[in-house]
């Protein structure tokens, strides 16, 4: 079992019995999603930007235009931190204490690189699209030069990273079990609905199919 | 109109279109939702960590374990900023540059400090909980004074702040209309499935209304 190694930046110290520093996990939740929160520190405050991303081997790929402040000073500082969260449910118990969430949830930390070559770039757009929804960027219009120019495409080696999962029913206070309050687990879920074909489409153009895979996989 | 003042810190550089700094508005996408994104400096890094919050006029409430290393950094550093994403759907585009999601964003910068009041603290910790699931907290067990002993529960006053809102169709480039290629949106939400109830609940203890409630609105 491969695993990053614990430091004194991504050891979790609360609730360590829900920690896993296993590379195979990690990329399980991450490949499980296509929205992070990158952290920056704008005028010595943490900035967090939700952000589109994709995976690839210990890399993550997240993009923005040549002007986003965010990913311009995290080039220029080295230092930030990507987190992707997925919510799973309610955890309702039969005290406040505890209440909680299971959830499945990664912290990641590395070194940064902006990727130059456009022939790369355009690789890894496409995989950023196809992280949303397979197999759609090859029914795209390819990218024009200048939409490239105007595009950064910024890479993390992950370095350092820990994950917390929850996932279990509730936990309360022994002598609490003989209380007359329900207590019990509500399942959150992302879920999608039916596609909205855009007006502007030529006549009859039907949905494709891997958009309608899409869609039934995740309605 | 009530607004935040736009400074350096939360004026919107990218897709200012898209920006508001309206209080009513902010406040209307902060009350949607019960998990926001905290960020805070750790070694001087970045890290975001996902939390529950709830508002009470321009007030963000927090809580945790008085072992947190994040609230603990925060209240002693100052430096912090909140956000909250709800995403509503994927904008698929005919050409790459112009896919985007549609969502409702909201930053938030101020002042914090600690609440050590007891009735205080176990009024906001009430408020959280229903943040969740309304009307949840009464149902609930009162809390031992030493679980609230060691809960730190943190109240940011909001000083600035912005929201980004994106909820239009897909906006293509004009010559890429004529193109033989899909383009709409796929809606996503965040729904709730049946509650679970706990297997250590009394015979016969019946899901209550409120929680539901909670289910049939959000199913």
């Amino acid at each position: 079992m491969k695993e990053y190694e614990k430091s004194k930046l991504n050891r979790v110290k609360r609730g360590q019995n829900r920690a896993t520093y296993d590379v195979e996990k990690i990329n399980t939740i991450l490949d499980a999603g296509f929205l992070c929160y990158v952290g920056y520190i704008y005028d010595g405050k943490p900035i967090t930007i939700p952000m589109a991303y994709t995976r690839r081997k210990d890399k993550i790929y997240i993009h923005g235009s040549t002007a986003n402040r965010m990913l311009l000073s995290i080039l220029e500082s080295k230092e930030t931190s990507i987190t992707v969260m997925h919510l799973d449910g309610l955890v309702l118990a039969r005290s406040g204490l505890h209440h909680s969430v299971n959830y499945r949830s990664v912290t990641l930390f590395g070194s940064l690189k902006e990727i130059k070559n456009d022939a790369e770039k355009t690789e890894i757009l496409g995989w950023i699209v196809d992280q949303m929804v397979p197999n759609h960027w090859d029914s795209l219009r390819p990218m024009y030069q200048k939409e490239l120019d105007r595009t950064i495409v910024v890479e993390m080696t992950i370095e350092t990273a820990s994950a917390k999962v929850r996932d279990v029913g509730v936990a309360d206070e022994p002598e609490d079990y003989e209380l007359p309050i329900w207590a019990g687990i509500v399942p959150i879920k992302q879920v999608t609905e039916y596609p909205i074909s855009d007006e502007g489409l030529p006549q009859k153009m039907e949905i494709p199919t891997h958009i309608l895979d899409y869609y039934n996989k995740n309605k």
